[in-house]
Order: structure tokens, then C-alpha cells, then sequence
């Protein structure tokens, strides 16, 4: 590894993904921040779930590797930086969604050196298919997260899209699965919110 | 722990946090994107460092905790967000820089769970401390971002504030006691860039 020609050629690989993912700072999401100000961007709701993953480990029911999480949810939109972001609500978007980000993952990950290429594709597909204590707390998490911002932002992207209590209880389901601490934070938070009127009730 | 009124009061207080770091995703830096469309804000940069860490952990002299430097690079620059920014090469602003910042750690870090808060203030403070091998390399990640990104977008940021080349090595100077590969690489950029005219001589 340590012979010039080859090390720079991997170094050169390296840098080229870490230049490209820049992109992802570029994917707007529904989410509005905290003060309501503009909407979110992938990298920025990265780095926020990957913060919340070391906090909120405790509230896992099953035990998480945090360290594994955290790198799971820093890549976990990279495949949008190609397929854009569809939005919870989005069901005609949610029909071709795994096949544009398949796609995606070939490409954008395959700009890396072999070996880390295959860790970060095995990592994204973990996330997806949703089977492992790690994959169902980094989605708890992405889930989460966006309910805490509408909350703060006083409910600002559910009012935009008339979002209704079903939609959120049908969309957010799974966190009840990883934890009931969180399960029962989330329930106080929509409860909160239709009495306030950001949220339909229905 | 886990009983009910004192384990609520703590995930308040966690999600009291969560929702005030936030903001870091409104403090902007001098670095812009690849694309140069608009400079990066610290949320961004930390989530690039962050996957940065795992990614370059190969070229690191020293062995290093890659998941610890991860957690260390996502919460360096939180203090930032009553301290503010400050610019590279901004020698006034650099003179009270500590202090100010010290003063954030302090209100930004007691919003936490006392052990929540202790264990990300000794993270923040060893990286100030530039003393191990891990805030060593958080360190080579902090300053070798931008510069990929000042060479990807033609160095806008260099011309913008007429950065000569002796303030950058000054600046990136200990990246060589931290990996002798990355050092090499950050030279051959410096080099193309002067040669292109975006870096003064000098």
C-alpha cells in the first residue's frame, strides 16, 4: 500500500469522492430549520442525526454499535446527490425511489477505492433494508429528526402540506419498534401540534 | 434511570440541545462550496470531516480512534454558535478567540445531562488542546477540508481575500506531523494553484 504510483492513485480516488459528495450540501429537503428561515439541506440533517445517535443511544430498547450508526446516517442521502429527495408525503416519488438510488449508489460510491466502496454500498443497503438493531435506530433517528425542526419551526412544512395526524402516526410507526421512550416523546409532540392547529387531526 | 419524571427531565434536556445547535447550521464560514454557488456553513463542514475521518484514517502516522475523532469533529465547532466564526487568517479576531469560545462551551455544553455535557466539553477541549493523536487528526481534517474545496472552486476564497502562500503553509504547517502523505498532496494543491494564479507568491 505504501508504494507511491498505487497510494496516490488511491489517495487521488479518495479525494474525488470526498469532492463530489460536497453535492449532497445542494439537496433541499421539506424540513425547515429550527427558526424557519430556509429549508434543510442533506448534509446538514446528516450531521444532525449523527449527533443524535451518540445522545439518544440509551433510548434504544435493542443495543446499537453508535459508532457504526453514525457513519450509517452520514452516508445514508449521498444516493439522493443523483436522485434527488423524495418527500415523505410523496407517493408517486416513493414508486421509483429505490430504483434511482440504486443507481445512484453504483455510481457515487464506486468513485472509492474498492474496499471502502463496498463498506459504504453495504452500510447504505443495511439502512434500507431496514433488518438490523443499527438500521432501525439510524431510521428512528431520521424520522426523529424532522419531527423535532416542524416542531421548533412551529409546524411550518406540516401546515405547507396539510399534513395530517395518520400521515405522520403511518409514516413514524417504526419508532415504536426501537423505542418506547421516543414512541411516547413523539405522541406528546403531534398532540401538541394539533392543538396548536399545525397538524390536521384526521 | 428509567423511572418515568427524572428520565423525562433528561431526554427534555436532550432535546433542548438538539434543537438549539441548530443554529450552527446558520453560522457561515469564508469557504465555498465546490461549485462555489455560496459558502459553506459549519454544519456542512463538520459532516464532511466527519466522513473525511473514516475515509482518510489510512494516511494518519499515528493509529487513531477514527469513531472518537468523528464525534470530536462533529461537535468542534459548536462553540461557534455564540462565538461566532473566525476567519483563518483573521489575526484580531484569532486574539479573543479562546475566551469567547470558552464562554460558549460553557452555555452550550451545561444544556446537556451533566455527563452528556462533561464528556462533549473534554472532547471540545482536547481538541483545542492539540495534544493526542486524535485532536491531531481532527485538526489535519478541520484545515485540509477547505483547501480541497478553495481548490475545487478555483480558489475563490483565496483571491477574495488575497491569501499568499506562506499564510497557508503557516496555517497547515502541522498537517506534516500528522501524515506525511496528506502534506505532500496539500503541497502539489498549493503549487497548481499558485501556478493558476489563484494563490500570490510571496
Amino acid at each position: 500500500m505504501k508504494n507511491g504510483k498505487e497510494d496516490r492513485e488511491r489517495l487521488k480516488k479518495q479525494l474525488r469522492f470526498i469532492v463530489e459528495i460536497d453535492k449532497v450540501k445542494n439537496i433541499f429537503r421539506q424540513t425547515y430549520l429550527a427558526d424557519a428561515g430556509r429549508k434543510e439541506n442533506d448534509a446538514e440533517h446528516s450531521w444532525h442525526i449523527a449527533l443524535m445517535a451518540y445522545l439518544l443511544q440509551e433510548y434504544a430498547d435493542e443495543p446499537v454499535d453508535v459508532g457504526k450508526v453514525m457513519l450509517m446516517v452520514l452516508l445514508h442521502d449521498l444516493v439522493e446527490i443523483d436522485a434527488g429527495d423524495t418527500y415523505a408525503y410523496d407517493a408517486a416519488g416513493a414508486e421509483t425511489k429505490r430504483d434511482r438510488e440504486t443507481a445512484a449508489a453504483d455510481r457515487i460510491f464506486g468513485l472509492l477505492p474498492k474496499d471502502q466502496g463496498t463498506c459504504f454500498r453495504k452500510l447504505w443497503e443495511e439502512f434500507e433494508d431496514y433488518e438490523t438493531a443499527d438500521a432501525k435506530y439510524a431510521h428512528l433517528l431520521d424520522n426523529f429528526q424532522p419531527l423535532l425542526l416542524n416542531d421548533a419551526s412551529d409546524g411550518l412544512s406540516w401546515t405547507e402540506h396539510k399534513v395530517k395526524k395518520s400521515q405522520i402516526y403511518k409514516r413514524n410507526e417504526k419508532i415504536k419498534e426501537t423505542s418506547g421512550e421516543i414512541w411516547e416523546c413523539m405522541k406528546d409532540i403531534i398532540r401538541q401540534n394539533i392543538e396548536k392547529g399545525h397538524v390536521e387531526e384526521g
